[in-house]
């Protein structure tokens, strides 16, 4: 009979044979795949997985100001969320005050602006930070943000070793995808290792970094590459903190990743477990941890806003259902599902509700979780597994001859790579190869969607009022002294986090400790791609 | 680690490990598999399966009057669905005209009202009934809509032979568990294999019977009952057609059969491929038969209305999208997703679109298509799959060993065995043990929906005057002797086929030709369960 394709390949360019069977998956299975909460953790890093807890619920949200952002938390938690997410708007992202020339046009608008403590204060209002586990996506300022919510917790009366949450703090994947960078890799390498050492011994229980493949894969890159790219810059940060005199077994347990979940279902659910093996293996034979926790690969999955489309909106439902039931079928430790209007406008309280049922339908109904690692055995999805692990190992061999990941960016290497992957997608579906329903097939007229939520043009104007009055009502003394012994410590060789912590207690502004790290640090220039 | 639940199983009661292995699928894997198209088809019923086409896009659709369903008919098809179901309102399918008494307040409510070949002429208006395959949900009057549907592919200039399409034709289950039967047993079993032996002969690509688990399942079985209690109706079938005379090869091969998809994803799937294994097993072992077709169970599937909520029914997106992925994994041939207001009205236009999308992003964007049975090899899913062939086999002997379906459904077996299962089922629900999102966990105050479709109550009039005039048209001494040579065939032991048949073409009514049948065949009355 013919078939609908010549070749068959996932996007990755693994070829998809018709039939698996028994002879597919590799040589080893059962030792390729461990058992559950075993080394290599291919079924996972925890022996009774959702049959224990279910993975944590974290939809990312934040939007305008402090006070309306605060609202949008309690009610998914009022929904049964089970984790925050907080979505920063760009000047928060970049460092600039909402205040600032820089941050025109874009003060809460792709996420709620933080200027300094006082919004902080209000974003947690009545939300025990003891109580509740809060991701935070910001990388070039993750410190500053960091000492905010050290400070907020304090003031809450809860200690820093009983915080548990993430900073994103993933300055690479900034140079090679997302764009949102301050200072040049060398200090910001120095950041992310301070704050690897200060947690350690300050916040134990705080997931010190976030390696994002989420943005890689939304730039255009392959399952395989995002992979790849994210474990090479995992260990270019393990590099850099065993250089700055760290032991790999005090903070390699703190590390975690977050990966995007695209189309398909078993390339997207392999690619999470061979990751997993691959990460155990580099981290034991590699970097020699002894401690099992320095080899498990913990991860956030975020379904895959560059799949969503404008067209035919309520789409996207069933999309983000089958990509979250792939990172479920690939054990991910915490999940945010898209909303299905988030290729329009950000999300309104009606679609985070729904994207938010999803998971509680997965969770609850659909059984998946009421085994380990469902999958494991699948011809087809050991096969992938086993394809994916190899491609991704022969990524990293090559981003080490170039010199690691730092240098592999330096040179525009990871850039290139994945803009050739996005342009080969644009193509195939340009031509039809590749189908999106409603994009390039069943399309049909439409009419404007109603109901989607906008930013209220007003927030600018009182983000600056309140920095205004801000800077009025604080002891400007004290925050000069405390910027200047910043500046100082910028300077030498000191871990900057207790300098940063001392400026936000004084609400000194983001804006004012960026720029003060600006002054000393100097600004990134990326490479021009060719 | 604690866990969940104290004992993690199945709907049908079979046991959840926490981890499945190597050494959990029954001894003999390979061969209990067999080759993709090859016996005993656990993989599938063909080499290539989704590789070489997708499954048949087919969405259960019919309300108000023939035009009205026409008109949904054809923005289906627009809309990209690959082929044609017709409901039918309720007087339709108990054999009553929309004039008669009993059909008061039901006409076009549920499904299309259709009376005689005039109705059916219009249903199928400018759609050509040689390039569509047609499945009608008629099951006592099958005969009667059959030959109406023949007449009107005639008179399109289409030739029986070249027909292709599904008659439901399954009275068991609705003794069991549907509830629209006319004839009692006897009458209604020789009706079925007239059906058989006239479509062997005369429409040779038509599916005959569509042995339908789907509602069994509706009324509360589990997936094992499901299986169960349809191949046992099947067997009852295959007997009465060996009993009227009929070789095992010469119907066996047109046999087809309905089942649900349910929210278990896996065991939804594995029930798909044991009920593919036990079938081929049944008809080699058990019939003897020898060409290779009589083997392959061949499957239509339909999402599971009974798994919707009115509550919160956006929730029924994905609901629906797992168990069409369900469906998917599992091989079916043909599939009618439910749009998610069906708790509470008939689809609309809007609705009943965006859950034929649901199947098409399945199909195009997950990758599930692109390999045949990708879920072969799984320790769970292959464990499920033994687990499930084992409990159905002991249902199919204890049924056997009552005298099979029929009998056991004479004395209640099959209806106290499901009613059982809907009570655990609804007790476990009000207990919190199983939980339902929206329903009984993560429940909140609602708007009322609005834009939902409502049937002009102006329907069951306009059908009643079409009636009248019919009446007033057509030849009616032809029409009083057409019945009464049918009468005399259904008093001897004629097959009724044709005499239906041109009865149809004299445009007698349903409520004529099926009152003509009651007279001589009485009428059921169902057994009381105890």
């Amino acid at each position: 009979m013919g078939e609908r394709k010549e070749l068959f390949k996932t996007g990755s360019g693994i070829e998809v044979k018709p039939c698996y069977t028994g002879d597919d998956p590799a040589p080893g299975l059962a030792e390729n795949l461990g058992t559950p909460g075993g080394y290599p953790f291919t079924r996972g890093i925890q022996p009774t997985m959702y049959r224990g807890r279910f993975w944590t619920m974290r939809q990312y949200a934040g939007f305008a100001t402090a006070e309306e952002s605060n609202k949008r938390y309690k009610y998914l938690l009022e929904q049964g969320q089970t984790g925050i997410s907080i979505a920063f708007d760009l000047p928060t992202q970049i460092g600039y005050d909402s205040d600032d020339a820089m941050s025109q046009g874009e003060v809460g608008k792709v996420g709620v602006a933080i200027d300094s403590l006082a919004d902080m204060e209000v974003l947690f209002d009545g939300i025990p930070l003891d109580q509740v586990s809060v991701s935070m996506t910001i990388n070039a300022p993750a410190a500053i943000l960091l000492a905010f919510y050290i400070v907020v917790a304090e003031k809450q009366g809860v200690p820093p070793e009983k915080l548990n949450g993430t900073i994103q703090n993933d300055i690479l994947k900034e140079y090679s995808a997302r764009g949102t960078y301050i200072f040049p890799p060398a200090p910001s390498m120095r950041l992310i290792t301070d704050i690897f050492a200060y947690c350690a011994k300050n916040v134990p229980l705080w997931n010190t970094i976030s390696i994002s493949g989420y943005h890689i894969r939304e730039a255009g890159s392959t399952a395989v590459q995002e992979v790849a790219f994210t474990l090479a810059d995992g260990i270019a940060y393990v590099e850099a903190a065993l250089k700055a005199g760290m032991d790999i077994d005090t903070f390699a347990g703190r590390l975690s990743f977050f990966f995007n979940a695209q189309n398909n279902l078993f390339e997207e659910a392999a690619k999470y477990r061979a990751a997993r093996r691959i990460w155990a293996k580099i981290m034991k034979d590699r970097f020699g941890a002894k401690d099992e926790r320095s080899m498990k690969l913990r991860f956030h999955t975020q379904t895959a806003g560059a799949s969503l489309t404008a067209q035919q909106p309520q789409c996207n439902i069933p999309r983000v259902t089958l990509q979250a039931l792939a990172a479920v079928l690939g054990g991910t430790q915490s999940l945010h599902t898209n909303s299905y209007d988030e290729a329009l406008a950000l999300p309104s309280e009606d679609s985070a509700r729904l994207a938010l049922r999803t998971q509680q339908i997965i969770a609850n109904e659909s059984g998946v979780t009421d085994t380990v690692d469902p999958l494991a055995g699948s011809y087809f999805v050991e096969s992938l597994t086993d394809e994916i692990e190899k491609a991704v190992l022969a990524y990293i061999e090559k981003i080490d001859s170039l010199g690691g990941a730092p240098a592999a960016i330096e040179q525009g290497y990871i850039q290139r790579e994945i803009a050739d992957s996005a342009y080969a997608w644009q193509k195939a579906v340009e031509a039809g190869e590749e189908i999106v329903v409603g994009l390039n097939k069943f399309q049909m007229e439409e009419e404007p969607v109603k109901g989607l939520l906008r930013v209220d043009p007003a927030v600018a104007d009182r983000q600056v009022e309140k920095l205004r009055k801000l800077r009025q009502g604080r002891d400007n003394a004290a925050v000069d002294a405390a910027l200047e012994k910043l500046r100082e410590a910028a300077e030498k060789d000191d871990n900057l986090m207790p300098f940063i912590i001392d400026c936000a207690r004084l609400y000194c502004t983001e804006g004012e400790i960026a720029g003060t790290l600006r002054k000393v640090f100097g600004e990134y220039h990326p490479v021009e791609i060719l």
